[in-house]
């Protein structure tokens, strides 16, 4: 580990500081200008996440502006499907777009494939660990299987996840092995990016909401216990942050379940809910509505200092609840950093 | 009060069945071919919304199919807007679409008008009222006014009801003149329900999730209690079946704050969370998964048994999470009746 202390990592080991540290999820992203003007140079999205000098370079924009404690690796949850052989196509405005997978072409993904294909993607972290200054946490990620599973079983996001959810239960053995391959891949995935420089990587359960408590165990819990244990099994310090969004209720199962470092908090959740659920010692992060950072002015520093207040008593990482949206002024992303900063 | 017992609106009231009544959200609906039928010889959905002798018999039909122990009043939570004047229209397959209102526009909502507009549906529960079986409940509803501020600013559905949201925390004045006017029209119409012969009425609040908790105090539990409060203030024995979706971890204080006399769950919640977390006195209704129902089969006796042991110990009224979906096939209906009869 790195002799120089970094705030955002010794928080998920744990250690509770003076003001939380901070970072945003989907930091690099479309409310910036400079990332606008990027995009648009570069040719499709999955093109600009599979190029390692421009990935890199959108991790890095958003902590050349904003005092962020860490950088999160510019990628994309559908790089598993992806790099599984299924046809995965952002549109423009349009959301992604995957050739939907039926039982019988399970067969056909290439679980031996994928980390040649993602290759591009450690690349990426060597060069962000190579440039990141050395007190800023460094980022990895990967889709659960659930939420992997939904859009490559309905092709598209829905509202509802109900295709993936009629799948599971009407076949219920296909369902078992595409997570099972999911579950594979995030491991050999993950173990590469913890050794491409990634101090930390977080686990998107985005559709956590919409299933019931048995399906949450099932199709939540299991697999993503089973990625933590696969990669810890490899690399015992790994470091995981949990995060089902849209369950508050099951937070406490998932938590001790899983056995995430840190367990990340969507806007939905009560902070005092959260605080009171969940064991003293296990560092949270989350959970401002980025409905309220884009509508900035008062309400947005009450908001602020009303979770950073809830989550005294504990390890606390400041963060959204969910991604931040393309139309926030960079003004009242300058005035969450000066509030969680103290300034 | 009708001098035969009702066991579905006893339960209501606080008492226990030897097993739970039923009844099923959208039982009068799509996945049965005479519900089909008789739209396919109706004009406009909100039409059939507006004749009482269709709207009634829509009503009645799932009653002579099952042995259910209440009738729901065949309607839209979006009448409401439409008697205020604003635009309403269900487009085939699209769901509804309405004029967007603006913090100019609300002054042309004529709250005067509601009750005039309405009468077709007082005419409908007066005839399923007369056509009942002495011993089932008839339910009115209304949608909670959040739920359909979403709908009239967006002008549509939405995922995250970001509109709404924006709208709501950037023209606080407009956004509290909109609740209040929706909270007016909700009593008077709910208080009309009761007159024309509703047992009961549920609170709509199918988008109580996405929100923060202060978010969720300001536009869930305050303008449902007012509707509690201002309809027992004319009603006081009215009772109310509260269904804030989405929100499991708010459940505590949604049910101390608004007082309804059963509080429906959603499939999200876990029953056993739910039990332990709300009064041991206060009825509960739910929360099989559609999806299971759907699905069929020896997972739904198994999810049906869960959920009946889950609330062995409180008042229980069984029913679905969310609606029942238009594919469902009936043999799984009639294998959820029976088994929840105890057959």
């Amino acid at each position: 580990m790195s002799p120089v202390a970094k705030p955002l990592l010794d928080t998920i080991r744990g250690a509770r500081q003076a003001r939380p540290p901070l970072w945003i999820m989907r930091q690099a992203g479309r409310y910036l200008p400079e990332y606008r003007e990027l995009r648009a140079r570069a040719g499709s999205f999955l093109e600009l996440c599979y190029t390692p000098a421009l990935a890199a370079e959108v991790t890095l924009q958003p902590l050349r502006r904003f005092d962020l404690d860490a950088a999160i690796l510019f990628s994309d949850i559908l790089v598993i499907p992806d790099a599984l052989g299924q046809e995965v196509r952002f549109e423009a405005g349009e959301g992604p777009r995957l050739e939907p997978i039926t039982p019988e072409g399970l067969g056909k993904l290439r679980p031996d494939a994928v980390l040649e294909r993602l290759a591009p993607v450690f690349e990426t972290l060597e060069r962000i660990r190579g440039a990141l200054p050395p007190g800023k946490t460094l980022i990895g990620f990967c889709g659960s299987p659930w939420t992997v599973a939904t859009y490559m079983i309905a092709g598209a996001g829905s509202t509802d996840q109900a295709a993936a959810r009629i799948f599971a239960l009407t076949q219920p053995q296909a369902f078992a092995a595409l997570i099972d391959i999911l579950v594979e891949a995030s491991i050999a995935y993950l173990v590469r990016q913890f050794e491409a420089g990634a101090d930390v990587v977080q686990l998107f359960e985005s559709w956590a909401m919409n299933l019931d408590e048995q399906q949450f165990r099932d199709y939540v819990i299991a697999p993503n216990r089973k990625i933590v244990e696969g990669v810890r099994a490899r690399i015992p310090d790994a470091a995981f942050i949990g995060f089902p969004r849209g369950a508050a209720a099951m937070l406490p199962a998932y938590a001790a379940a899983v056995r995430p470092d840190a367990l990340g908090l969507d806007y939905g959740t009560p902070p005092d809910f959260a605080d009171r659920a969940l064991p003293r010692s296990l560092p949270v992060q989350g959970n401002l509505d980025p409905i309220r950072l884009l509508a900035g002015g008062p309400q947005l520093d009450l908001a602020i200092d009303g979770i950073i207040a809830a989550f005294g008593n504990r390890p606390h990482i400041f963060n959204l609840g969910h991604g931040i949206l393309p139309q926030t002024p960079i003004a009242n992303v300058e005035r969450l950093v000066r509030r969680v900063k103290g300034g």
